[in-house]
């Protein structure tokens, strides 16, 4: 392969300001400029910037072999760390594909940039069209989509753990589960929760489908048409629209970045009489937040005093990179927390797995009407899960996860701090940030023009209880890495309008 | 091998009206009597009865290989091809194992017999004791269960098709199946309605978590609290949980051999102007009877003058031998019938797959609310249902099941009828038999008789609306050919007792 650099000692190009590269790849000669002036833009952001341009635009054809890692590392006289991140980051953009022992070469249908259609506006009405725009069932760039991308969540599904739940599959798709779940499944569920110092014990434990398939058997089972119930402000939208579809009153409560709003909390009991407080105390969606150990101390003597049942919604919390505490924890076991888990955030949403943890005569009585609507969940899904928890490749995957979405939220973070959003307040982890403008009619217009050239973002008033206005979008930073989201974003948002909030 | 047995030639045996042979097996003298007499009992049968009781007295010790299936023939003067069905039955029952190449083992667990448990009495009030009782989930024999045995269904999980779905399954974990369902699978779903005439696109399709799923879903999307609902009596007793649940008011519909019984329809239309009528035209839950098209005919006119919804559940349709009318096929697409179908009465209740085809208005509806309980499908269970769809599995496995069904009916029917029951009329294939005995008291404490001997039977009441009595039990002809059963209800239900009825 013919290759041209024009480039300095390796020594002394990890000082110098800013220096081209000239790179022979396939029939092109690609020029790569790296600006280690730049601030906190990681060199290996720089190359995918370019290579990604010199793939679309055409310049890299379809087919053609991208140099080896080693070679590239040498070439722009950076580490191989940085060029493995690199071509990691082209391959989860679809741009690149890898053939083991033959190397990295640009996908074939890489640069058939589809022509960016516009979106439709998401009906606040639509539970569906809302639902399979958080999906991403629907075209464009899913900025505001609800799970992880499928590149990050393979490997958790290794070989092994596919072998020998496949030497199973025969037995489980003959056979029930029990309504509440596989034995084995709940307790390695319940010995997860301990470890997360979550008191539960495997019949406590009613296998769901998913989180919403545990809040849809909560609110049936627990609430009565005309009931209030406490929601986060903002809070999660489906949430909001199974609430309402249930005939239920819903009093919002602001979040806080510490918490729900204690005060506020406590005036809604006065004045509502609420039955329960649905809440998301880790990683909350839409704004990332984790609840302070004394806010939740303070929500569970409020709610202790006026007899309020907690639902914990915790489907990010394994996302964290800490040790966050939970009101399932704080509380012991005992009748005044329903914790919500859920694996979908972390393995996929193939397979539609959460549960609930609560008293025995709570999940008796959910366990009932699991029976009416579904008579029992998924024996295959459940031998699925049940195999990965007992080959240790859930941790295992958990651990190679973080370091990855904590890369990417620092990626998109300062992309989008570059170009005047704001973030109140900093998130400890997880899918999403909370990214703020200067006041509700400017997230509107950008959303909107975003959405006319195919950048779906999904605007913070979908997370507000009757969809009250909001200067806030909902970006999942393991889908915005790609450079096109940014350059679209300062091309509808210009900065006469920033300079204008 | 030793083996001694006092036998006519081949061409007498088949005439002579009972012989007994000694067959040495292990270190056993086993005597076999066949009785050529004993009408309508095959030859088969007695094998199994004398070497089940044999093996598990401990007379055949565990590990104990059999004689081959050519000597058994020879030595008893019997076809090969009854020897062949007579250890396939034992198989079946668990009492022997085949080692390809090495023969026919007694089971090791063959003779630890548990003791006969008494079983709890069914609650009425508790869907989830039914419904595990239904499922098999409780200890005891479970002639009552509403599956077929995972032995008959296993097969149809071929290897070629775990292989394919296996090489997707990891993509599938990770990526989210739309909300109505697989694209694919509903075209494949809507190929297969077509083909037993029933008109359906597949936009008119949602996939659903059985057909307890789909029901769920109608009855949630359809109805109000206080609504008035058709049923048939007897019927499905998880619908009237269900119902029950939701608030609505049933008029009970007797249901007579050749469909609903009209004139009931008719009256009830007229006293209680109810909004639908959930109805099993073929192979009725639990009596196994088919309507007649004269009566779906006149269903259908009376639904349409009454503006009746019927939402028709033909969970056991593919089972029939023949080419049965629906209402669906009679209505052709519109408003009038919401047709609910399903795979695991087929295929096996470990993969929670069902679907409800309607018109599109009120399939809209429906998937809106299936979003606001489980957001989506399982990709995996979708994934796995479709991959045995394309290679033509389904169709295979129904064609070898449909006979298999039809003998161990047979069977069935003619101990019960041995037995002194009754069936009123006979149904032409499915997994149920609908047994009657003389009268509600008698069938009550058969009934309880034998759950106190370890056999779960399920009392005709459970399938009444309000649990009215019934001289019925609704017996599984696919998990009841165990001779210990018969043997057991010989005992339960002396000839005195028979007399007095």
């Amino acid at each position: 392969m013919d290759m041209k650099a024009e480039r300095t000692a390796s020594g002394q190009a990890e000082t110098a300001p800013a220096e081209t590269h000239r790179l022979a790849i396939g029939s092109a000669l690609v020029a790569l400029r790296l600006d280690r002036s730049r601030d906190h833009v990681p060199l290996a952001e720089q190359i995918v910037e370019r290579l990604a341009a010199a793939i679309r635009g055409g310049v890299i054809g379809p087919g053609v072999r991208l140099p080896s890692i080693r070679l590239l590392a040498r070439r722009l006289g950076v580490s191989v760390h940085t060029a493995v991140e690199a071509y990691d980051r082209l391959a989860a953009l679809g741009l690149t594909l890898s053939r083991p022992g033959a190397g990295v070469f640009v996908s074939p249908s890489a640069n058939e940039v589809p022509a960016p259609a516009a979106l439709p506006r998401p009906n606040p009405g639509d539970p569906l069209g809302l639902s399979m725009e958080a999906n991403g069932a629907r075209e464009g760039v899913p900025t505001g989509r609800g799970f992880l991308p499928a590149a990050w969540v393979q490997d958790a599904w290794q070989g092994s753990v596919l072998a020998r739940a496949g030497r199973r599959m025969a037995a489980a798709l003959t056979t029930s589960t029990p309504p509440a779940g596989d034995e084995t499944l709940r307790t390695q569920i319940a010995t997860k929760l301990l470890s997360q110092g979550i008191p539960a014990a495997p019949e406590d434990i009613v296998v769901t489908p998913g989180a919403t398939g545990a809040l849809d058997l909560v609110i049936r089972a627990s609430l009565k048409p005309g009931d209030a119930v406490l929601v986060e402000d903002p809070g999660y939208f489906m949430l909001f629209q199974m609430l309402e579809r249930h005939g239920v009153r819903m009093i919002p409560v602001p979040r806080r970045h510490d918490g729900p709003d204690l005060p506020a909390v406590e005036a809604a009991c006065l004045a509502h009489r609420p039955r329960a407080f649905f809440v998301q105390t880790v990683l909350h969606n839409p704004t990332g937040w984790t609840a302070a150990p004394s806010n939740l101390h303070g929500l569970l003597v409020l709610a202790e005093r006026h007899d309020l049942m907690l639902v914990e919604d915790d489907v990010c919390g394994d996302l964290h990179p800490g040790t966050p505490l939970r009101l399932a924890s704080l509380a012991g076991r005992g009748v005044r927390v329903a914790y919500v888990g859920s694996f979908t955030k972390v393995l996929g949403p193939g397979a539609r797995l959460g549960f609930l943890a609560c008293d025995a005569a709570r999940a008796g009585a959910i366990l009932q009407l699991k029976v009416l609507s579904a008579l029992t969940g998924s024996a295959v899904e459940e031998m699925l899960l049940s195999e990965m928890l007992a080959a240790g490749s859930y941790r295992r995957h958990l651990d190679r996860l973080r370091p990855r979405l904590a890369s990417a939220r620092a990626l998109v973070t300062r992309r989008l701090a570059e170009l005047g959003f704001d973030s109140d307040e900093p998130a400890e982890g997880g899918l999403f940030l909370w990214a703020g403008l200067p006041d509700p009619e400017m997230a509107a217009a950008v959303a909107e023009a975003a959405r006319s050239r195919g950048i779906a973002l999904m605007g913070g008033d979908l997370f507000r209880p009757g969809r009250a206005p909001s200067r806030h979008l909902r970006i999942n930073a393991s889908r915005s890495t790609d450079p096109m989201i940014f350059e679209t974003l300062r091309e509808v948002w210009p900065a006469r309008m920033r300079a204008s909030g």
